[in-house]
């Protein structure tokens, strides 16, 4: 059944995503060929299904500890993977493709719950994730063979379980020729660091710092709650960023750690942003003006990381900015700035649609999962060793 | 990887099963040869390991609505796949044989919670089953394939995702040319049919009503708590069960209805016992009867599943009794009486130690996967058709 799977030069897999903002399921539709780094993958539809209001109350409380309990985890294991079977049947039928002719379906699952570190305080609280969408119940409707929960496997050898990602990055936009920084920006800013000509195990991976979160906190307050982010930069654009509010700014701890680091918000939530927001009042900047300084802030903080961490260890030629942060201009136009030696560009110039470069990952790990590939990066999630992530379900 | 292990002709098996009595985790290592009705399975080693206090404190809290949280099942899934590994460990060198040369680990995993069918009112609340114990870590910490969490499949097919049990019954029992029954007394009473030279098809299952249930109720609340159950049925020996008040209690109609039929302590728990004793003590019965009755009660509602619903379909020779109740003589004894034309016996006369019964049909279900067949039984779980249950987690 593998073996057959394995013996296909050419294969056709389903990636499905859904992230942490509980918008949808993202599902990718993939032609594969080889597996591990030689991965030679293609898109041929992307397909994104929005979760509808009632849902994603349902789901923002089952991540509550206060609204969860284990009846609804049971129950939503379930819901989940049905919905991730439709998903993948829609994609198919906008690819053109008969379900049948797809030969594995791989899923991230939804992420209820993470604990990023044992609990010192309690012998029954180990480092762990928590990932729904049953994957039988996914094989079962689907009729394919699936694979998906990857993450628990890298927590089982000492990692984070966290990020994945770069390990597709390093596969989609490695380059013998010039070295590549993947530069997410999503509600926080992480980069995949990929040599020119280097290995896998020559990737390096670190949160930069906020990402839209920042951005968008500010955005929602100024605008009394109209808008939710700054649609293309624009009100960026129409204000100047405060360098002594910036400089205090990048004097911030974090941005001085040595990677591996990962941040969130804890260090720069909604305090923080209320603190941004007083500082700037003192200081007397108008409402463009802030918002110029907080986009330049977060261009700031991912250039300060490549200025200290990445060129002292490699040369690199390109910066492809991806996730939702990609769509602010200015943001893309203040890093091009601050990085004179680099071409700054998005992942659709190298011909992978941006939303969908998730979902082809997760389809790429579980490719590699059929051929018994190790599909983690340690350098990435801190495990003590490369391992095959993900689990089998069969469909017959 | 896959197809390494089917190509051997003799695996070594480790089979975990953990029970919603929560008492701990049973482990049996067992050689297997073959697969699907064919399997031969022999019993190298059994192994228990009881939970502490603490953690089956724990377990009974996850197992409610009001004391779990998301947070809670995301730890428990890997805190218990860290026991389930430290078990099989320890049942391998118990066997005296190293954890490498262990072809395979299959784990029930331990249930959680079950919801038996589509909440009518709710979408978010399908038939569905949760166990926990992750693959993916158990696989990693053991360094063995994994195979396990069978009962979602099953589910997905229409069935109930339970009981799995039968299945390996027909496997360790069928007999070319003697009908059998394997009755199971635990809290309940089940039965798993085994037409003589029948095909798996051809097995049913049900449950024949109270198993130990009743009588544990009666022991414990005429010892005023100082009895849980009736230690070898001595104190029903010592009475005599009451015609009148059996005939009544024959008349519930659950013993009527036809099979398939489940039941459980929404029957037959507290309630249904405080009723019987009032009864009981209406009709002048002293203490030994009233144990005698109860214990004839079980015996006869078993009799009566047969007479009605087995006997006209298929002709039983044997009737092995296992599960708890097995060490209940006067039980035994009573339905030895009821059964004329039936040897009454238990596993271990047919060369399986009852206690390591239920782990080793696990070692089955996952060696069955591990060949890619269909490891349930319709017949028994009222799936739409035969499926291959189970999750598999790679080692490497
Ligand atoms: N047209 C746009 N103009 C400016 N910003 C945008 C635009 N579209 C999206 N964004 C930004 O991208 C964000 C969403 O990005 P994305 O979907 O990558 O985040 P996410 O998935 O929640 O993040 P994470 O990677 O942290 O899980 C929005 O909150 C907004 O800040
Ligand atoms: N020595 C004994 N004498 C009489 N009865 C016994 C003896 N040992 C166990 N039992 C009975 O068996 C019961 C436990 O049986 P078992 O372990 O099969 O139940 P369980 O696993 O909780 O049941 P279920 O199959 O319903 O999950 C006890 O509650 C008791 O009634």
């Amino acid at each position: 059944m593998i073996g057959d799977y394995a013996a296909k030069p050419e294969k056709l897999v389903i990636g499905l995503m859904s992230g942490t903002s509980l918008d949808g399921v993202d599902a990718a539709v993939v032609r594969i060929a080889g597996f591990g780094p030689d991965t030679k993958a293609d898109l041929v539809r992307f397909y994104s299904r929005p979760y509808d209001d009632i849902l994603r109350e349902r789901l923002k409380r089952l991540c509550t500890r206060e609204h969860s309990d284990v009846s609804q985890v049971c129950a939503m294991n379930f819901y989940m993977a049905e919905l991730f079977a439709d998903a993948a049947r829609e994609a198919a039928s906008e690819a053109g493709i008969s379900l049948a002719d797809i030969d594995l379906v791989a899923s991230h699952g939804q992420t209820v719950w993470h604990i990023p570190a044992d609990d010192p305080a309690d012998e029954f609280g180990p480092r762990s994730t928590l990932q729904i969408g049953d994957l039988s119940v996914l094989a079962k409707l689907t009729g394919r063979l699936t694979v998906g929960d990857f993450r628990p496997a890298d927590i089982a050898v000492g990692g984070q379980g966290a990020p994945l990602t770069p390990y597709g990055d390093y596969i989609l936009f490695r380059s013998e020729t010039v070295g590549r920084v993947v530069q997410n920006v999503g509600g926080i800013g992480n980069c995949a660091v990929l040599p020119a000509g280097g290995g896998p195990e020559s990737v390096f991976a670190f949160d930069t710092g906020p990402g839209n979160m920042l951005i968008d906190q500010v955005v929602y307050s100024l605008s009394e709650g109209r808008l939710i982010y700054d649609e293309g930069g624009r009100w960026a654009r129409e204000g100047r960023a405060d360098e002594a509010l910036l400089g205090e700014l990048m004097r911030h701890p974090y941005f001085s750690q040595e990677p591996p680091k990962t941040t969130g918000r804890e260090l720069f939530g909604p305090a923080y942003a209320r603190a941004f927001m007083d500082r700037a009042r003192e200081q007397g900047l108008g409402d463009a003006d802030i918002v110029a300084t907080a986009t330049a802030f977060t261009a700031r903080t991912i250039a300060r990381g490549y200025r200290d961490f990445v060129f002292p260890r490699c040369a690199v030629g390109e910066v492809i900015i991806t996730g939702g942060g990609a769509h602010n201009r200015t943001l893309l136009e203040m890093l091009s700035g601050l990085l004179p030696e680099q071409r700054v560009t998005n992942s659709r110039a190298l011909g992978y649609d941006d939303d969908a470069k998730e979902a082809m990952i997760f389809a790429i790990l579980g490719n590699d999962f059929m051929h018994g590939i190790a599909n983690n990066l340690p350098s990435a999630t801190g495990a003590s060793r490369p391992t095959v992530m993900g689990k089998l379900a069969l469909p017959w």
